[in-house]
């Protein structure tokens, strides 16, 4: 489907559609983010996705300020994939994600990847959507309003 | 780009997105959720796209269990979309994709939608990752690991 712009949109969910681009840069984003990979061929192995689909992808992650591209850190002549801030603030979406497809999608004795605290090694808290004062919010807890300023 | 199927992935995220399907889908649960629009008039407008397309989606989310469609709430004959527990449970996902759109897309004087407290109508918290001891966790906090349980 040929996308619409979004950009302005009133929805702030539009708005990030818009810059991410379709959700192979979401998987981008996490492999480079939580997989570790940031290397063009390890990024390209890690997804298998076709060389020319990934190269648009990282080209308009890095053109819309989300991912940076930096000399490789071993030195070589190669260059390297990172996220800046605005890229690393994907993170709670990311892990949203990841954390609702876990739930979902994975039977108790299934092989899977696990995201854990470098730290302690242990896994890390669900995600939730909480209130000023520190509750836990769900859907009917919540309303949308239009606003200025 | 022809999707491949991800269903077999041991990445949670690429699970999520095989059953959410692509990004519009992802619109089209937050104008349920958040927006409160449950019919598919009522979606297509505040999206404004194509009813063939929206079509589509609408009946992927079902088959897939993230929505499931009831009779209309005023008692014609018409019907209306609602969340399962399982779209239900895409809130955070959501709402940290929406915080971040609000973030970086969005001067502070331009006119948005903001999504508040019921009670309160107070602008909720940022989400954000955290440790088991509640300690907020940034990308160079976390790793992930391949394990079987």
């Amino acid at each position: 489907m040929k996308k619409k712009c979004l950009s302005d949109s009133h929805c702030p969910i539009a708005r990030a559609y818009d810059a991410i681009g379709d959700w192979w840069s979401l998987l981008i984003l996490s492999t480079i983010l939580l997989a570790g990979a940031r290397r063009f061929g390890e990024i390209q192995q890690t997804l298998g996705m076709a060389r020319n689909i990934l190269s648009s992808r990282l080209s308009k992650l890095v053109k819309n300020g989300i991912l940076i591209k930096v000399p490789a850190s071993d030195g070589t002549n190669y260059f390297e994939y990172a996220a800046t801030e605005m890229g690393e603030d994907l993170l709670p979406a990311l892990v949203a994600l990841r954390q609702w497809g876990e739930r979902y999608f994975f039977d108790s004795n299934q092989c899977r990847s696990a995201l854990v605290s470098r730290e302690k090694g242990e896994l890390i808290r669900p995600v939730t959507v909480c209130s000023k004062a520190g509750r836990e919010l769900r859907v009917s807890d919540l309303k949308v309003i239009e606003r200025d300023s």
